[in-house]
């Protein structure tokens, strides 16, 4: 084990993931960064071994000579530790919204706060390593992507890129997401009763990924439709996309688009045309797979965007990031 | 109980959905029409009461004097009993697909097999009270509306007919439906283990449901794209719909367009601006509910409209089509 | 509509379940007291109309009229609100834990605090009619009993009195519930992803539901083994019981038991001996479902008894209760 | 890649799971052997790599030079096949119940149907490592145990062999299986609609794993009782068993017995006095989790069990018994 990796945030979903993801690591270990001390843990078995467990302050920090250090806290905290893990020598992957946006001001407008940090923000780079691989090795700081932006770019940015997308008539995302993503801190909307047999919508035309997907995908509001809905079960985000087709022949050049796309980036999985994946496929893994469905009289087109909310939505992803950071290969862990 | 109406399909999720409604119902009785005996009932307690139970033949419902016979059956086996129902003297109200389009030639091509009954499809009365109310009580046949186009329709004909709607630039229709939409009958698609904790996309663009959407809302198939969803639960119906407004100044134009349209149906209820139904809000009712939230800046706007698929979708309906039929109140049975 | 019946806690699940089956009473109005101003309530569609609202109040309730007042509150609101409810004149029906136990003593042994109402306590009429209906009516104070007591003691205590069990080697009740059973409160225990894909017990051996079943089924608690499990479902309460019969030569004559115990009782209902009721059966339903089976080579005897918790285990019972209290038919409103 | 395990039916849950733990094995290549052309496989990437598919031949097998194969098919298919692959020079590891009771009169009682091969029955090894480790190595035909009994054997048998379970009271165990148990075959009790918010109880007292338990256990019928119930959830069995001790003077005896018992193997877990495991403590690995809890007064006890039915219930543990059977450490591809 030559590197360590901190975590903070160990006891939420996205940090039990990182922890489990890291020790499948050939090699990094994971540390834990007890930031608060809050709730009590689940039983174990006797002889159950933890990672170790070490105060989240820079003398603890620097003594333990971490590598790298993961935070998968709310994006106020993450400001908060961000400047002086990078003083004390950690890189730092960030699994909150506090530096995804580039502008202060965007920052404000959908997170309703003011940013901290706006050197740091200009600074960051966003982590999305299908799109920016090459920009992650040389960072100090790596923003890692929303989930529900994950889905979407991967799927979007290929098309628009490549010029076949309508913009003018509009792109829908209807976006599903597990319960999840909402965290592990108990409230009513996340409680099984209120879930179970039950499905709803929110954040209608207003959720904070959107600029994420506007500013990566290269589109603009008025452009993109977004609607994020509960579902009720644990892990996995589907995305359903509408949009029509310019300069598109058969829905064979939509699969060829990606295929070229993503030739080097083994975690996107692209779909015979007219098949699409469903949530079981990507499931526990890093995977983004992704479906199309093309009608050649009015080109309307479906594409349907999967993956793993906790995965390549969170946990996998930033453990891709640092791969890439530290030079390991990028998959290592996450196959 | 001066009536009697029988149920053809008793055994499946819509025939027991009607048998629950039915038995609430001051003046009509049900009697269970044995079709095909196939499985074993359930376990029931010492003394448990069914209604009784006689065979499905011409004899058996002429001399039971049956003033309604409701089918819940696949569409080939409701063309096939309709003709002598209906010579027997009773009235039919089928909630299959077979009677709900217009003409042979569409039938076929959504239903990929032959119609056999022409004169039958173009008596049939499309049993959407909401729009068709007036043509019910003198029918004979009443076709009781899918499941996925109630909730459409809904939503979509009082915008399209109020002249609000940006057509050019598409519609979306994102729809989710539990599993009880596919019937009893075992498949592997509906296997517990197949669906729990999965979300799936089926019938892209291509959904059989989708001309009762266009007949009914005056909407041509290039306007409009569907997607049909498969939800891990029981029972309800969300649909997430997008398109652009035109001649809209204020979120509370839509809600008022639609409590005009609504003002004597008593299940469509309009949500506040800005707020729209769960799932929850609507199982085991035959209300669908209907909510929007509109952008000022863009017109763009979604549209949930949320149905219990077995009551509004199904067996609601086809009571509410008997109320009017044999002249009781509407909602009889059914609040 | 003559009478007035108060509900506080009506945002909790037995509160909501309370004010639902008493809008389908015939004779009863629902008035909502409100005690905590809390949580945001649900969206509502425009025209939706609510039970009156009122404070929790001395003055509030007496200018009322109240005739009940129903209390679905923890155990220590309930031993504060009962005494001055009673000096306003209303009957009260205790849905928590705190008038259950027959001493002081035994209440703090098993609820870990002290008694503040001994008075009361002695007072209290246990709530169980299928045992006590004789008591019902002249109270003041009805203990509406607590879920698995109910599903428990229905099931084991004509057995106990017809001396057929053979008590010596013990008897064992595997009791499992669903999640609303924990009640409305957010807490990671009943959070959806915690509880989903998961099954797990708790309280083993020492739920303080125990001394129920021993005082009402007349039993020592050696001979009593209790485990609550939590099922990832919302309502409905299963209860496998073990033990060994004596005196029995067939398993009719365990029927027999049952049926001549509940000849009077419109919510018990027995299944053919063999057969066993699942949650299906009962959910939202006041029924009590219980069927055997019985070895004859070794007298090992199974029951399984089902109720739904939020029904017969709570709001349901507890108007039951009301309707024996005010004069009603027993089963009006639950059937 | 030096070993080769076929694998047949590949397709049902087992199998998908066997599929699944030795595509991670450092030393054996999967080879799925196609015995029935079925069901159209689920939609995969472009790209995807399966194991290779032979017919389910002696021809083929032996040209494959298979070491091992998987027998994850019904018990009359497993006793057609064992002789041939036997002869053909695979050793068989069978997942079925064909094997694993030990005279021809005891498998007819239970299964209902002769057996064929009494001499293979009389060969087989019951492949349960924690009891039969020694066995395994020298074996051609394994019979893998079946889900049930791995869980109440790997909680009963050190107690009993230790002395300290009073049998004269008997012996509870309640167990509840995930839907998974049941196989991929389509079924109205395994679909969705009929398993989602529900509970049941089935095989009560008779179920065919009894015997199994009883003959590995060491417990004659009259003092066991076992019920078995299904879970609305995908995988998992956890089983509550009730007894009484004798020569126990505190809980942390019965730890100490477990842990002398279990000291050399890997997949048993014991956790602290008091403390039991949960569903989801075993998910998606090969371990048995057991707590208990001890009544220091009456000596009642409560052992709880956990494991995945799938895994240590299933391919798991036929893993396991491969690695004893081919000389690979006995967790190689399990941890």
């Amino acid at each position: 084990m030559s590197h360590r990796a901190g975590i903070v945030g160990f006891r939420g979903y996205s940090g039990d993931e990182l922890v489990a993801i890291l020790s499948r690591h050939s090699s990094v270990e994971p540390v834990l960064l007890e930031h608060r001390a809050d709730s009590q843990d689940r039983p174990r078995p006797l002889g159950h071994r933890s990672p170790p467990r070490i105060p989240c302050t820079p003398d603890a920090v620097a003594a333990e000579k971490l590598d790298v250090v993961f935070l998968a806290t709310p994006p106020e905290v993450s400001m908060d530790l961000t400047p002086w893990l990078l003083n004390a020598g950690a890189k730092v992957i960030d699994l909150s919204g506090a530096f995804r946006l580039r502008t202060v001001e965007n920052y404000k407008l959908w997170y309703k706060e003011e940013h901290t940090q706006p050197a740091l923000l200009e600074e960051a780079v966003y982590g999305l390593p299908e799109f920016y691989r090459h920009l992650v090795p040389g960072a100090r700081l790596i923003s890692n992507p929303g989930c529900y932006p994950t889905a979407a770019n991967l799927a979007l940015r290929p098309l628009v890129a490549a010029g076949v997308v309508d913009r003018s008539s509009g792109i829908v995302c209807d976006a599903k997401s597990g319960v999840s993503g909402a965290g592990r801190k108990p409230s009513l909307k996340t409680s099984y009763c209120e879930v179970t047999e039950n499905f709803s919508a929110y954040s209608i035309l207003d959720h904070r990924h959107v600029p994420e997907v506007l500013m990566n995908s290269e589109l603009s509001e008025p452009e993109f439709s977004f609607t994020a809905h509960l579902l009720p079960l644990h892990r996995g985000i589907l995305e359903t996309i509408y949009l029509r087709t310019v300069n598109v022949t058969a829905a064979q050049d939509i699969i060829d688009i990606y295929q070229r796309f993503y030739k080097d980036s083994p975690f996107v999985r692209i779909y015979p045309a007219g098949q699409v994946p469903d949530l079981h496929a990507v499931q526990h893994t890093n995977f983004c797979d992704i479906g199309i469905k093309w009608n050649p009289i009015t080109s309307q087109t479906v594409i349907v965007s999967t993956i793993d909310n906790l995965v390549k939505g969170a946990a996998g992803q930033a453990v891709q990031n640092m791969n890439l950071l530290l030079g390991f290969p990028e998959s290592e862990a996450l196959l």
